[in-house]
């Protein structure tokens, strides 16, 4: 049996701060560390281990994989990173706080912007700061695939190809593999994996740091996937990351 | 001007505890991660940056790293990992408290243990808990390979190759490479840069946590190197280091 868990990043600074964040680059919170030594635990008294890692380029997913890692006695195997796995791209958005964004245009609003399949927030000027382009660690990426903004079908349109090529096909020398990740390209995958609606994946709601473990047969076909660990606490996370569009 | 910078890691458990470490998978204390935090700030101060990076297995050399990368926003940089570039295998003495050992066989025979360039403490035998290759990280490397015990002359035989063939040829699609590791295996990179002799390099005390800038010029020949940095700081610290291995 092969396997790969999905994880979510630990709790941000701007989590904490109800912020839209996107791709900026924003640090776990005390609480988000200690999530992902706990997601470590709880991996590790499932009795799972991995023989390789992914992450995106941005620090609140790498650290919770490293801090995952530590607790598993696992630093040692190698991690790739990828821009591909980075968060959805929240445009002109990244930065606002998501309640007074509710409380100005609408929570109906928001909610589309957060969740809807094809809407995007408006793009960041070519001459606004906060574009990639700017950013050493884009330097390598050809400057018409970084997003300025993204709806929800075109972080799946860059996250996809990187699981296709060098995630799945990776269980093919490996088998266990750790992907930590963001909200947005989590449930990309998962939508993917399990032929989610586009209608539907808007109410699917990751919590942070909760594994989500998918099994594969030895053709690489997946069989079965759970979230290890306590039920109610599950959805109970689950129901905190859909209340955060309300304005009040 | 390319750049490496050679990094030992921060304190750790067993720095400490005085006790013997080599390839025990010990964790860093707080105070290792502040040293680590510590020495990314002062690269940040100097307007050092990377483009990859290189450690070993052991936790305590891939924590300071990412400590190291986190205060750097580098999070995102490539990083590679070997167990060519663990510490010195300690043999029968890994576990053992270094003053301890000192007050049983003396100072001058751990002395010979911790620094001679070519004898090694006792080795451990094949079926004893400690021998690596009863763990996980180690099973894709050839059992011949994987050392019982060493003296700095072994532990160097297999640094240097690494060396030669991962990390310098490295230098020519990037810019400058951050190689965070132990103490006998940077003490045997530095000792084939400069071309230290072998009876001399055992006075080469190298602090926790204090960066070593080597530059080279376009064909990668070694230009210049100096550790950044408070000079007092730097000399208190080499001075630490060579007192532990007195028994009082």
């Amino acid at each position: 049996m092969k396997r790969i868990v999905l994880l979510r990043h630990g709790e941000s600074v701007w989590n904490r701060e109800n912020r839209f964040t996107g791709w900026t680059d924003v640090d776990l919170t005390e609480k988000g560390v200690a999530e992902a030594a706990a997601a470590g635990e709880l991996l590790r008294a499932e009795g799972i281990t991995f023989d390789r890692a992914y992450t995106s380029y941005l620090k609140r997913a790498v650290r919770t994989l490293d801090e995952v890692l530590y607790c598993m006695d696992l630093a040692w195997i190698p991690v790739e990173k990828s821009w591909r796995l980075n968060e959805k791209h929240y445009g002109v958005l990244q930065g606002l706080n998501k309640a007074e964004t509710a409380a100005k245009y609408g929570e109906e609003q928001v909610n589309v912007w957060r969740r809807s399949f094809d809407v995007a927030p408006a793009p960041l000027a070519d001459d606004d700061p906060r574009n990639p382009r700017f950013e050493a660690c884009y330097a390598a990426v050809p400057p018409a695939m970084l997003p300025r903004t993204e709806a929800l079908c075109d972080t799946i349109a860059r996250v996809i190809p990187y699981w296709e090529c060098e995630i799945l096909p990776a269980l093919s020398v490996c088998d266990s593999i750790l992907v930590v990740a963001h909200g947005n390209t989590l449930r990309g995958i998962i939508k993917h994996l399990k032929g989610i609606g586009d209608d539907e994946i808007a109410s699917l709601n990751l919590p942070t740091a909760a594994p989500w473990v998918f099994e594969f047969d030895s053709e690489i076909r997946p069989v079965r996937d759970y979230l290890p660990g306590d039920p109610e606490e599950n959805a109970r996370r689950m129901a905190a990351v859909a209340a955060q569009g309300r304005a009040g």
